[in-house]
Parts: structure tokens; sequence; C-alpha cells
């Protein structure tokens, strides 16, 4: 199967699933749904135990069932003047809908993780955007 | 077919095709791969013909054949203290590796649009993140 069919394959999924793919603009998947991205930084981020801790933290947190796509992220090596590359990691999460973030805010996986973690970063910024 | 089996096999198919999907830590799709997030500000965010522009710019540029996958959005109704709700479009693109984000930033489609549209923007800010 060619790359350009898979992908059609996982837009045809997500719309069948929890995210809807709308129609795919060429042979990749436009996602809809709501897209929420964390950015943390922490206050020791050279500290390889704090950085195993928020890891493990990070890996328990996307089991949250209402997740439906997440991806766990450090900057990557790319440094135009646009690219904001300060933060010590990412945490970027897919759910159906604003509703099922709701869920999420308050489930007891986040909680713990808050919990857990929260004393290791220093600052974060939420972007939390919708289609158009 | 629930939805635990809908989402496994996005995974799958996830993994098979461009992003590579990692072990999934439970019924949600944990994906690999370079995201690629940018926000604009306009700097006329209530004119409606520049956000159809704009808008309309955004759509011919996630056809660009390397994308894998792509989110377009405004900021969703959520307002805690940690949300950064001031810009006007959120680009979010997944890439199969930096390679072909690197691809991405000098194809025509992506120099057309800076060429249609950097002159309704007055800030861009882009968080480039990979797996760690």
């Amino acid at each position: 199967m060619n790359r350009r069919k898979m992908i059609t394959g996982l837009s045809l999924l997500a719309g069948g699933a929890a995210l809807s793919a709308g129609a795919a603009q060429s042979g990749n998947a436009l996602v809809k749904g709501f897209s929420h991205h964390v950015f943390f930084w922490l206050k020791d981020p050279k500290n390889a135990q704090v950085r195993k801790k928020f890891q493990d933290g990070l890996q328990k947190l996307v089991t949250v069932d209402e997740i439906v796509e997440s991806h766990l992220g450090v900057p990557a090596n790319t440094n135009r003047d646009v690219v904001v590359n300060t933060y010590t990691y990412s945490l970027l999460l897919f759910f159906k809908d604003k509703a099922d973030q709701d869920i999420y805010q308050t489930h007891p996986t986040h909680l713990k993780f808050i919990e857990e973690c929260s004393a290791l970063w220093e600052k974060v910024e939420v972007y939390d955007t919708v289609p158009f």
C-alpha cells in the first residue's frame, strides 16, 4: 500500500473514530477536534532525575481515555528567529471536543500528574485550539 | 467496532504510514514524528476579508505532500490563567521527521503562502518538537 492510500485510510479511520477528519485537502489528513498544547519550563531542566520523573509523569498522563491522540516532545533542533525553544517539554493532546477536554482537566490521572509533577515546573503555557 | 478498537487501528495504520506511532500507552495513539506548531497574530484580526484570505491560504498550505497530519484552528473558548489565547490562527503540522519539515520550509506552496499572506500578520511564533 502506498503512502497516500495509507494516509487516506488513517483519515477515514479517524473520521469513524473520535477524531472527525475533514475532507483531506490532498493526501494528508486534516484533523478536526480540540487541540490542547502545553509547554512546560522546568525549574531544573538539566537534572536527569527530574527529567526522568517528569517524562514518566507525562507518559502516565497520556493514558487518559478521552485523549484521542498525543505527542510528547522536547524542542527540535531548529533555530530560526521565530522559533521558541526555551521550554523543556511539550505535551500535545487531541480530544474529540471541548467536553472531553473538560473531563480530562478533572480526571484523577491528570490530578495525580499535577500533584506529583507541578513542583517541577516554574512556568506553563497552554494553547487550546478548535477548527475554524 | 468500538472506540478502543478503532483507535488501535488508527495507531497501527499510523505506525505503518509516515507517522510511526509508539506502543499505545492505553487505547489512544501516541504519535511520533516532528510536530510544527505555528501561532499567527494578524494585524487586523476582526476583518472578515482578511480572515477569509488567511484561511484560504492555510487551507492551500496544508496540501503540501510531506505533511502527514494537520490541524487548523482558532483559540478555543478556554480562559484559565495559563491559557494563551491572544493569537488569531493556529497551524499545527506533523511531519515524519525534520528532513520532511525542511522540505516543507522551501516548498513552492509554502513560499507562495508567505508571499500572499505574510503582510497580514504582525507576529508569528513557532514551536517545533520531537519525541523524547
